[in-house]
């Protein structure tokens, strides 16, 4: 019979009901898929380098020195949303070349993209009305991107969630009762257990999470405690540049580019009670569809025990 | 500038953003669709009338008088999900035939699920362990139907999710405060603007909700104060065989039968503090996908305002 289990984050329940399932090797051969595209640049792609003119003013960009802004020389670049969802709404775009992924790119090229996150996020945070900033990768059509082309969003919006207000109180009760931060407790008996982890760092820890909503979720942990995107150090972006892509090439290569979604779960630099919460990055593939239970009643079912995916993950060896 | 929106039910925020929008009528040609089947019965299909064998035993039918459980004869049939996510996980099979949908049905058809779904509810009520029951229909495999027969489900668990315990806690404050139901004033004030009301019967009242999480977002709610789905009365049940298939005709005729999910959001007949609850149900089209920036933050960007969506679905004239 299924297993429920309770998400201590967001005291959300989730079923874990694998008779549905296959193995997890049969997902490499079901549901969305991304395919890469066959050209390295695309005439029509707003995201392409020489189509500079097609987006609204760069805000940012890691370009060859001497090159001009709006211009082609560029290696990661940052614009407004076309149809910004809010104020502050930008597209990093990751990489000039169309048929690339995140997967895919170089270390040094990632490390790119992480030091853009981390400074449009200080960016964005400048602004005294936001109270939530969230970056997030949408991989794939059934995911929401709308383009092919490799890029990251970041919106910022001038009111909390409920979502991360439950989230936030969660933590807080902990700490009130405990002491101690509920996401390192977390943390330290996932280590101790060993059954669900991916892969650990310096500074990092790659694990599928006891309460993953969906098969194969992933979470990137820093070990140090801190409750900010924002103050991550230069040590750990290098650390990030080297897991993030590795996790994402196992998705890529075992279980044949599925559409995925990550998001950067962080609170500002500036908030309260900073020694309760701590900022994390969640991985979503989208290998089965959110159905009318989940939407409704806000319990997820996932039909791949977490355990199974770290050990099919860990056996992939790329 | 997009907007902010509140659900006043749930606390949570939505974003309006209909700059990324063309009018309502272009999603008749986006999205994924639903093709129905062409025949009226499929030899694979465990739903179809004749094969009967290929689902567990049946736990209750509307059958021709003399015919035998199991056997032809049925015009509903609800069976043990196979592949149950927990112990009690129904199917409720809608009609015979494949080809049919919801929005298809006779009224005499549709008043036959509908006292299904009742039965059902009631019946899985009965199990003492219960927390929490949601009835739910997925039209359309990026909804999370694995079947195209038409069908509803039934999910009850042990557990009461974070969801509900947040929404229960916003009624229940509102209600300490006010001594009123907030799902009736919220009701009231709905009528009294009528820009969102789609129709309204004796007993019934259809509209585009103000914070709708998605585009053509449709509540249904029964106008008398009640919490609980199970203790709808005959008089409501022939009003609903009415509406809801209305209103899901509108959608199949005026945008090209999209894939949608209903699900009716309900607490158990004994539940406490009845004053403040009441029951509703929610049909969400699945027009644009669920994305990351969805799933991280909890905030969902609809492209559509509530008011031209109901404007289009009323002008409608079927």
């Amino acid at each position: 019979m299924p297993e429920l289990r309770k998400n201590v984050l967001t005291d959300e329940w989730v079923i874990i009901a694998t008779e549905r399932a296959k193995r997890p090797e049969d997902f490499q051969k079901k549901a969305a898929k991304t395919t890469l595209a066959e050209q390295e640049r695309v005439d029509s792609c707003p995201f392409c380098v020489g189509n500079e003119a097609m987006t609204p003013p760069e805000t940012f960009a890691f370009r060859k020195e001497g090159t001009s802004a709006d211009k082609p020389g560029w290696r990661v670049r940052v614009v407004p949303n076309k149809f910004p969802a809010q104020e502050i709404h930008e597209v990093i775009i990751e990489t000039p070349s169309h048929q690339k992924s995140i997967a895919t790119l170089s270390p040094q090229e990632v490390e790119e993209v992480i030091l853009t996150y981390q400074q449009r996020y200080l960016s964005a945070e400048r602004n005294e009305k936001i109270k939530q900033i969230t970056i997030f990768r949408n991989h794939g059509q059934t995911t929401g991107a709308s383009k092919l082309h490799p890029h990251t969003q970041l919106i910022a919006t001038p009111v909390f969630s409920q979502k991360f207000r439950n989230q936030e109180k969660i933590a807080l009760n902990y700490w009130q009762k405990e002491k101690k931060c509920l996401y390192c407790v977390l943390l330290k008996e996932e280590l101790e257990k060993k059954e669900r982890i991916i892969s650990e760092t310096e500074n990092f820890v790659v694990f599928a999470p006891y309460a993953s909503q969906s098969p194969f979720e992933v979470w990137i942990f820093p070990k140090s405690h801190q409750s900010s995107f924002g103050s991550i150090s230069e040590e750990e972006i290098k650390d990030l540049t080297e897991i993030l892509p590795k996790i994402l090439f196992k998705f890529y290569s075992e279980l044949d580019n599925p559409d995925y979604n990550y998001i950067i779960h962080t609170y500002l630099s500036n908030t309260a009670d900073k020694e309760a919460k701590h900022w994390f990055l969640q991985i979503l593939p989208r290998l089965t569809p959110i159905g009318g239970y989940e939407l409704g009643s806000g319990i997820f079912i996932n039909i791949v025990r977490p355990e199974a995916a770290a050990k099919f993950l860990n056996d992939a060896t790329i």
